[in-house]
């Protein structure tokens, strides 16, 4: 167990906002949430897996919806514990800690909100090591554990369980139904997990790897080195593209944010133009109609000078900015996990090659 | 407590389907149902809510959705016991009875299926005396008591309490949605009644009011006799227009059928023309452009030989009809109650007059 301090709270947000892989949602509303509660004499304590006995209950949360919606409408702090408080009450018993389904963008911070309402502990992992758009998009879901039950929870006091799910698919449809009905944005607690489930399963260390890319970034930042080089360096990333946001289309949709951006090339990449696709998260990277990169490798759009990630709801015309890929958990580029998050559970059409396979 | 018997069920199949309104589906399947039931030795008693204690559990059923949807995708009979079976699960207590939220069509053969499974009666009331398409357009609703828990349940295995609804309509939105991600068909457990609020807000009398209108008609038919008068007789109701079904618009939206029906006359009627909009049930109906019955009034359709009611999913065109008004429970009839289900509430932009006022 060690205490999550008020700098690493800092590293935390720009670190998942770019493990966000375009989502996961801005980080800086619970950034500013957390801030606050630190000034008011709240501490986080963080454990890692290995430090659950088997049978301790896990409680798995994400704010769940359109990255835009959450951008807009933005939620009491405390909204993310009642969604805990909603399952403790329909299992009838407390959680020992707290972790989220995904650590990228504003769900990679929602932990520590839950953990500082509830005063329990955050779990160092999750069940993405990144951001996807959809609730059978885990670990958990390609190791085939129980999809439900399910909370969900609307500031305005419409709460729901989703108790039983004939399939993953038909947890993410029906939740995903409340959560449009609630306004493309609810408060979930996922399906809760063993610590025995946390430890073979969950994506470890994935907290700790986020505050550590975000002091990479930040530290390359107060140095006036190239934060773009601190964030592949620390992840051992490759870098895709540069060049000038040319074209953004967007739509919030079914509860998701659909579009696609077009990156005009500068520099190396000057003759050249890229296109990103997403549903709330980067899925796929053309260049001049070649597929570059694709999910579940991590497709990251950072600015050039400052080494923030840009989400796929903060994306505007002009942006300088640098197309990178970060590897994904290995869980992800076996073929159960493909058939999960590969290019044709989104409706691609091709098969997946990883930009760090020779 | 008395047992239905089986010729009860034959009539309550035939009247429910008038009280329906054109909604609430058509019980035919239920009765299917039933009389197998009934072959197999099940019997099922009614009580009188008198017969409750005040502090006693009742379970409140209704399938919901669209009714053409439940016409198509048959389901098996036990589906609506699950209901029940899932909000004991979330009480954790049993139900001591149960009864239709709506007494209209289909929803008021629910109850008895529910009952014959779980071996308990059903109480002699609903919460509409009729049909209505959504769900804070009960008695209960106007009686503000509390529209949370709900139970949703999918034949395929999917299940959800709403918990909490800030509201009769968010219960109604959210519950939709479910119902709607489904197919536009749900077995639901509304919000759980004690015997207290029974007496005090049910629609009494409603299961046996079906019963014997039922077995006037039946009586009728058997006796050659005109089964709209014997209808007419036995609900004090009015006959408003006969005609020949010139056109139906249909369409099945968002969980509800909605459309018109244009009938050309015929008799004293045959200059003329009447126009019936719905949502389910039967909601308006014109004659040459001017309302000749509204909501709550109970507008009903009705085959001109059998005297059987026709629903807005088996209107068709060329059928002979008689569209004639019963009265409605005066609840419905108070300001709170025009409030929920007069014509305001479906976004027509006219008062009530009911068609049995001077």
């Amino acid at each position: 167990m060690r205490e999550i301090s008020a700098e690493d709270i800092e590293a935390l947000a720009v670190g998942a906002w770019i493990l966000g892989s375009g989502g996961g949602g801005s980080p800086y509303h619970g950034l500013l949430c957390l801030r606050r509660l630190y000034r008011e004499g709240a501490r986080v304590a963080m454990i890692g897996s290995d430090e659950l006995d088997d049978r301790d209950d896990v409680a798995v949360v994400s704010m769940m919806g359109a990255p835009l919606v959450i951008q807009e409408r933005l939620v009491d702090a405390r909204l993310i514990a009642r969604a805990v408080e909603a399952m403790q009450e329909h299992l009838g018993r407390r959680f020992r800690a707290v972790m989220a389904i995904e650590i990228g963008g504003g769900n990679g911070m929602q932990p520590l909100l839950a953990a500082a309402h509830l005063d329990i502990p955050v779990v160092d992992a999750d069940a993405m090591g990144r951001a996807y758009p959809e609730a059978q998009m885990t670990s958990f879901a390609v190791a085939a554990l129980a999809p439900a039950p399910l909370t969900s929870v609307d500031p305005r006091g419409t709460e729901a369980v989703i108790t039983k799910a004939a399939s993953w698919k038909w947890m993410e449809r029906a939740s995903r139904k409340l959560c449009t009905e609630f306004g493309s944005i609810a408060a979930t607690c996922k399906a809760p997990r063993t610590g025995a489930e946390v430890k073979r399963w969950g994506v470890q260390g994935t907290t700790s790897q986020a505050i550590r890319l975000g002091q990479a970034v930040l530290a390359a930042r107060r140095q006036h080195q190239d934060p773009i080089d601190a964030i592949l360096h620390a992840e051992r990333g490759k870098r895709l593209f540069t060049g000038k946001v040319s074209a953004v289309e967007r739509r919030t949709t079914e509860g998701f944010l659909r579009g696609s951006i077009t990156v005009q090339g500068l520099g190396d990449d000057r003759a050249a133009q890229a296109e990103l696709a997403f549903q709330n998260e980067w899925l796929v990277a053309w260049r001049n109609g070649a597929v570059l990169a694709s999910t579940p490798d991590l497709i990251c759009v950072i600015d050039n000078d400052s080494g923030e990630a840009i989400g796929t709801e903060t994306v505007r015309y002009g942006q300088r900015v640098t197309v990178i890929a970060l590897p994904a958990p290995p869980i992800f580029l076996t073929p159960a996990g493909l058939a999960y998050v590969g290019p044709r559970a989104f409706g691609y059409d091709f098969d997946f090659h990883s930009v760090f396979q020779a």
